[in-house]
Formats: C-alpha cells, structure tokens, sequence
C-alpha cells in the first residue's frame, strides 16, 4: 500500500468516488441485463448471457480491487474522522461488506463459489426428483464454509450471529430466539382456534380472471398506492421481484395466474411497496453506496406492511372493490367486499412458505431459523436435516410433509449460499405492524385507506424510511420511526385481533 | 509502446483476446440497456441512464485504450503477415475501426455519449410537442461532433465521406451521388407515370386493427420467415429497429396502429429480415470483432428483401392471406388477395420516410443525404433544417409538410448520432434486388413462397451473405452473391416492370 499515497481527503475521495461511480455502473448494467433475462429474452440465449456476466463480474472485480482505490479506502478508514457523517458512513460500511469476503482465504473462496455454482443445479435436481441424498454433501459444506467464514471475520463471535448480522444488521439469536419465542407463543395457539373454527368461503378467488383484466387491476392498484409510474415500470416474470437501479428508476415484476386473482394482486402490492420505499430514497444518496434500502428485514417491512396491514385490511379491499367488479362482474357475482375480504385472509397450514397466509408465514420461517442455528453450532447433522424439517411442520404446523420436495428442499436460498437471510423475513412482518401501529399515532390510516388517498401513509414512511436509504442501521430506522426498540408484540396483537374478528373467536 | 513487447502471436492475440471479450461484454450490456431504454423503461429515467451509459462508455474506452491492449494491436498489425486470415481480417479491421473511436479525445467521447443518451429523450418529447427549437441545440452539438471526430480520424477527406464509409465501406459522396441521380432520373418520371394512371383502393388497410390480434399476426409472420424464436424476441417501440447481442440473441422491435395494419406487418417482415441475417451469422464468429452483418447497406439489403421483393410479391400475399382473414374477417371482408396486394403497393408521395411505398421511398432518402451533407459541409445551419427539409419535400415528393413532427422530427437516427447512415437505405433497396435475380437462378423463387416454405431462400442468403458476418467487405459479398460488381439497373428495371403491372401502364 506504500506506494499509494493521498494528500488528503479531497485526493482520496476523487479515487473511492471514480471507483464508486464505475462500479454502479456495471451494477446497474448487470441488473437490467437481469432483469431483461427473466422478463423479456428469448429461450435459448442464456449462455452467451452467461458469459458477458462473468465477464462483467471480472471488470467490477478489477476497478473495485484496483491496488489504488483499494489504497485510497484504506487510507479514508484510517482518516474517517477528517469525514462528514454521510462519507464516514459510507466509506465504513463499504469496507466492511468487503471485509468478509477478504477476509476469506482466496482459495477458499474460489472453492466456495464454485461449490455454489454447482449446489444450484444439483439442488434444482434434487427438488426435481425429491432425493435429498444427493444434495446431502453440498449442504454440508455450505453450511461447513459458512461456519468458517463467520469465523474468519469475527472469531470472537457465535457463527450463526455473524451470518445474521450480514444481512440484518445488529441482529443476534439472542434477539431472534425471542422474537420467535413470543411469536410461537401466541400463534400456535391462535392458530388452533382458528382452525378449530369454521373455514371462510374462497372459491371465487379461483375462477377464470382474464390476464388482460389482470393487468388493468395491476395498473389500477399502482395507481392507488400512489407509485409514480413515470419513475417505476412493471413486468412479467415466472417469480415476482422488485429491482433498482436508482431511486429514479425502479421495476416490479408479477406472474399472472388466470385461475387465481390474488396470486398478482397481493404480488403486485408487495412489489409496490418494496418500490415505495425505493422511489423514496433521498437524491442526496443516489449513485453512492448509500442508495437503495437498508436491509432485507426493513425492506419486507415495507412490502408486507402494504401487502397485508393495508392491502388485507377491510378498508382497503372496501376501496378497491367497485374496481374489482367491474373488471371482474361474472365472477365476482354475488360477493361482497366483506366476503372478498375473509377470502383473501383465510387462514390453512400448508406445506410450502411462499404461499402461506399471513398468520402461518411466521411459522414457516421458525422453522428454517431453528435448523440453520443448530446446523451452524453443529447440534444438528445435516443427514437428519429431513427427519428434523417435517418434526417441526408437524408440531409448528399441524401438517405432515410428504416428500423433501415439498419439505427441506422447497427454497432455493441454502442451495445459493444464503445462511441466515429467512429471519427477516418474519421480522419484517413484526417490524411492519409495529411501525403501523406508531403511524395511527399520526394518521388516520383507516380514513385515508377509505378515502383512497394512502399519500399520507407513503409521505409518514417517506419521512421517517425511505428517505434514509443506508445511511442508517435498521435498529436506528425503528427508533426513528415508532420512538422505541424492536418490539415484536405489535404484531402478535395485530395477527390476534384480525383474525380473532374473522373466524369469530371470543 | 517500447515498454510492452511480446513474445509471439500467442501472447499478443492472448492480449487481444482479452481486451476484445471485456469489449463484447460491455457493448452487450449497453445494447440490453438501450433496448431497455425504448421498450420497457418508465419515462423519466433516461437521465440516470445516461450518466450510466457515460461510464460505461469510459470503462470500454479504458480498456480498448490500455497500453498493452493498444500495444498488441500495433503488434499484431505489423506482424499480420503471420496471422491466419480470419485474425488478419479482424485485427486490422478492429484496428481500423478502433482508429476512428481512438482518435476522439477521451473526454470528447464521453461527452458525446451522454449527449447522445440525453439527445435520444429530447428529440422524443420535441416530436410528440412538435418542438425543433428544443432539439436543435442537441442536433447541432451531434453534427458538430461528428463533422470534428471525422477530422480527427481522418482530415484529409471531407468529413462527410469520413461518415458515409463508416457505414458503409468504401461509400464516398461521389459514388452516392451517382447512384442517386441514376434512380432519380428513372423514378421521377415512373412516379409521374403511376401518378397519372387510376389509384388502386387501400381505404380497408386503415379499418380498425385491434392490436392483440396484431401481435398474432406478428407471431405468424415470424414464423412464415422460419424465424427462431428461441433465439429472437419481439418488442414494442416508438420506432421499430433490430438489435443484436449475437447471432444466439437477437431481438426485434415494432410499433402497432390500430387504424394500419400494414405498418407493423410490414416493419416486422423488415426487421425479421434483419434478423435472420444476424441469426445467421457463422458461429465461428462469436464474441469476436467479425460477429454480427458487415454493413448497414448489406443489412437493408436484407431486410428490404424480405419487407418488398418477397413480402410485397403477389406470392407471399397469397400465402398469408388466408392467416389475415382469420385474424380479421370483418375489416378484409370482400377483398380479396389481389386486392390487398395493390393495397400494400400503392404508390403515393408522402410526408413520412417508413410509411413509404418502395417507389418514392428512395426520393425520402435522398433529401436526407443531400441535408446532411450540406449540414456537415457547413453549407446549412441547423436553425434552416426544418426550411430546407420542407423544400425538398415540396419539390422531389410534391408534398406540403404541415409540422416539425412530420418533417424533419421524424427519424430518430440523427438524435442517435447516425449520420451518414441513411443513404444505405437505398442502396439496399438496390443490392436486394441485383441478389435476387441471382437468386431466381438457382431457386425457383414464386414456388418456394407460394408453397409457404421459404428455407431455400433463407439456405441460399445464409450460404452467400449470413454466414460471413464481418468476414468481408461489401464489396466482395456482392460479387460473391451475384458475380458481378454492384448494378443498380436491376433495382430500377424490378420497379419499373412491378409499378407498370399494377399500374396498367404501358
């Protein structure tokens, strides 16, 4: 590093700054050339696709690894305090992303990516063909690599807490294990009442819903959330995603299924949020490594919060329902808004995350939150991993799991690497009804559903979320938005009283 | 250049290679942003793009400029004696074109880029708002730009003939001029001719259209070329063009009316004509500098091929028509094929370049090439375009041009920085017709169409122009397909006997 000397600050952040600018240069190259692969290219292009990306990832590797800027991030961390708050915090927590992949032996890390090229395919078979046997060997080193990379960025903590911390800043298994505790508490039980309790009624919701309509009611539902279309398109891809390039240019994408309305609907809000809180970020942060939102846990805050604290809510479904029926006269007849309602919030323990309703969601992810934290202290081999998967969708669930396939090998994430990502998604949901709750304190959210005006909804997350982009932790984010901590209660009582009304439990 | 010295041709073309894969990659990104850009992207995004596609540019510019890149290439130049011809070609026609990008000033060149990724944006907005005074300063700062970066490469020669070669090689001003006085002086009196004699009836082509059956007629009309669409997609534009990523990726675009159904018919039968030059370009070539069609001459040739000589035949008309139909039996009800036939052939001077019929097509090409080479001569200023555009409407076509947005706003390809570029739109109308008298030697052209199986025709082009993507100039690809140097009597004599026919003119 000798050789790379800086006169100051001025000379040190014109070299981080060209490095930056580059790099989201190609990151926003790489992410439209994602986002064309999954909406719009042909079937048989992938591999030439494939080949510019890796190509891509190599010019990114050598502008970010350049000896110079690598000199020049060195020096600003070693001089952040000549910095202002926003540069010392984006020079700081660039470094530190980068410190957990360097601080990985290069071999190892070469043998690493390669393992996950190829977990992938054999994962995708192993579904496929329900033979956990043969994804067995690639999980165990997934899980072996990433407890030895925990401990090569911080030896001094539990593995497991350093790999939640990388996607959910300051989170520990303290924090969660009581967070799912107070979950499992109160759902598990409000879950056999609910079951105990007549089912609602919705099978109009898989009648025949014309992709054409479909469309009209995505445009129509964007309209209502009050995304700004001029700044954010929508298409159509097998899964639905949010993407971002900057906050002036943001795309969701949705699936149409013509047998269920909701499937797109509820995509459709749930990318809207995770928009809002994009279109939001501050102009001051765009084309900075502070962009974008801040966490995966305050992220699905957002889509979930308007996915189901407002887009389940009796208001809202009462506001969007005259639109409903005219798009969809026939095979709405003879449902009303309240029916409408109790359809999209029925409640049915099911075998598969991505499709479960709002109060079992929770459970899906305690499920997986326990076994990668004893498959990570080693208390849990991963042969056994099946037997301990369906153990727990019987106990947490009440339903018994047929094959692999509809059981440990139904995601993607551990096959991709991703040890300790599923928490936040429950914390997400948590998060979010703890936020509504300090947002009644200012807002008359039920009015404003009703009124069809959410403005002052977007503008009260705006102000205290999205305008912030990374330039804060999550736990500060919390503070700022609802005065206190993390408090998990919010959405247990939220859950309790929605659903106590709906299935009529006293 | 002393500092860097090589070994051999494997450690210098090891150089190339290197440079040349960072470049495709960064030209396919680019590409996929563009098509991007004006098929998907929500409208107020272009300014973050653009400063992206700036950089993008820069990095490109940094690595086809890298010292021992640029080393190798001098290298390999001198010692090209030692190459084998598909590396000789390459090298030095890199070399060559490289030379033109090269001798820009790094800073120039990334202006000019972001000025052209703006420019794109503005001239949009001015045609909708019939605005050159917007525009104007943009199409200056383009022409001055280009008028200068032929000086740099080249200040021996006018600039004009500098840009002309760049598209198509070999072009100059005099051999356009001449070319253009030839056609002039048989179509001006053919159109006088047509013009005097009964109008055919096109009223039933401007019923209403509804765009989804449209799309299927796209679908079908992709399919009657033997177009892969495995490998070539279609999308919707303002303008509808072709875009290559490489011969297993290639994309068309068109743009619907729903009172004209033969303008999209007609864009996609060019476009896919487009397309299956580039779907079959040899495989040999891939991710090389020889990938992808040779010029944008022998590319019109290919897509006027398809769009007139074949899918303007009175065959071709009577194979689809039982297809147009089915998709419209209200709107073609009593017409019968013949009659559509002379409906998509009538000839009628008028106000827009892609809306032209074949006859009067070359007389709008040749009012842009005589405006830009007084532009680039100097010898017109940008504020008397709109002026002189409408004279030379006034006197070649006969037609008072009512606003800017049907004049001179119409084309986009001077706010994408193509200048030079549209005089090989007839002189590809020209090469397609000398190619397929040859090509009615061999095949029996009418059999192969009105059996609905136009693979020979694609077999014989693929064989004689496809296959060799950059491998050889113009030039020689004509002698190749046809055995003689380029005639344009052939293209004049094809007009003269299908106007006459359906015109009745003796």
């Amino acid at each position: 590093m000798n050789e790379y000397t800086f006169s100051g600050v001025a000379e040190a952040l014109e070299v981080f700054d060209d490095m930056r600018e580059k790099a989201v240069a190609i990151g926003h190259a790489m992410g439209v050339i994602y986002l064309d692969s999954v909406t719009c290219a042909p079937a048989n292009t992938a591999a030439f696709r494939a080949r510019t990306l890796g190509t891509m990832s190599g010019i990114e590797y050598d502008i970010t690894t350049d000896p110079r800027a690598k000199a020049a991030i060195a020096w600003l961390v070693e001089h952040q305090e000549e910095l202002d708050e926003q540069r010392r915090r984006e020079v700081t927590e660039y470094d530190r992303a980068n410190r957990f992949i360097s601080s990985i032996p290069k071999d190892e890390y070469a043998a690493y990516s390669e393992l996950i090229a190829n977990a992938e395919a054999v994962w995708h078979k192993a579904k496929q063909e329900n033979d956990f046997a043969s994804f067995a060997p690639y999980l165990e080193q997934i899980f072996d690599c990433n407890r030895r990379f925990a401990g090569y960025y911080c030896p001094e903590k539990p593995a497991y807490d350093v790999l939640l911390d990388r996607y959910e800043r300051g989170l520990t298994m303290e924090k969660a294990d009581g967070f799912f505790a107070s979950l499992r508490a109160e759902i598990v039980p409000l879950l056999s009442k609910v079951m105990a309790a007549p089912q609602v009624d919705d099978s109009f919701l898989d009648a025949n819903y014309p992709v054409d309509k479909q469309r009209e009611l995505s445009d129509y539902l964007m309209e209502v959330m009050g995304i700004d279309r001029s700044h954010c398109g929508i298409a159509e891809s097998e899964h639905p995603f949010t993407i971002n390039f900057g906050s002036d240019d943001v795309r969701i994408t949705t699936h149409y299924h013509e047998d269920n309305v909701a499937s797109s609907m509820y995509s459709v809000i749930h990318e809207g949020g995770h928009a809002l809180y994009e279109l939001g970020v501050g102009k001051e942060y765009e084309r900075t490594f502070l962009s974008g939102g801040v966490s995966m846990g305050i992220h699905e805050s957002q889509s979930r919060l308007f996915e189901n604290l407002i887009g389940r809510s009796e208001e809202f479904i009462a506001l969007i329902y005259p639109k409903l029926q005219e798009l969809f006269p026939e095979q709405l007849k003879g449902v009303d808004a309240y029916a409408f309602y109790k359809a999209v919030n029925k409640v049915e323990p099911s075998l598969i995350r991505t499709e479960a309703d709002e109060l079992t969601y929770a459970l899906h992810v305690l499920v997986r939150y326990e076994l990668e934290k004893a498959l990570i202290a080693g208390e849990l081999a991963v042969k056994d991993l099946p037997a301990a998967w369906n153990a727990k969708y019987k106990e947490y669930l009440g339903v018994d799991v047929p094959d692999d396939t509809h059981g440990v090998l139904q995601d993607s994430h551990w096959s991709g690497g991703s040890v300790g990502y599923f928490p936040s998604y429950a914390l997400g949901s948590a998060y979010g009804a703890q936020m509504i709750a300090s947002l009644r304190e200012d807002v008359d959210v039920s009015a404003a559903i009703s009124g069809g005006d959410l403005s002052p909804i977007v503008n009260w997350l705006g102000e205290r979320i999205y305008r912030h982009g990374c330039r804060y932790d999550p736990a500060w984010l919390i503070e700022n938005c609802c005065g206190t901590d993390f408090d998990p209660s919010f959405f247990v009582s939220y859950l309790t009283g929605k659903f106590s009304a709906i299935y009529d439990i006293r």
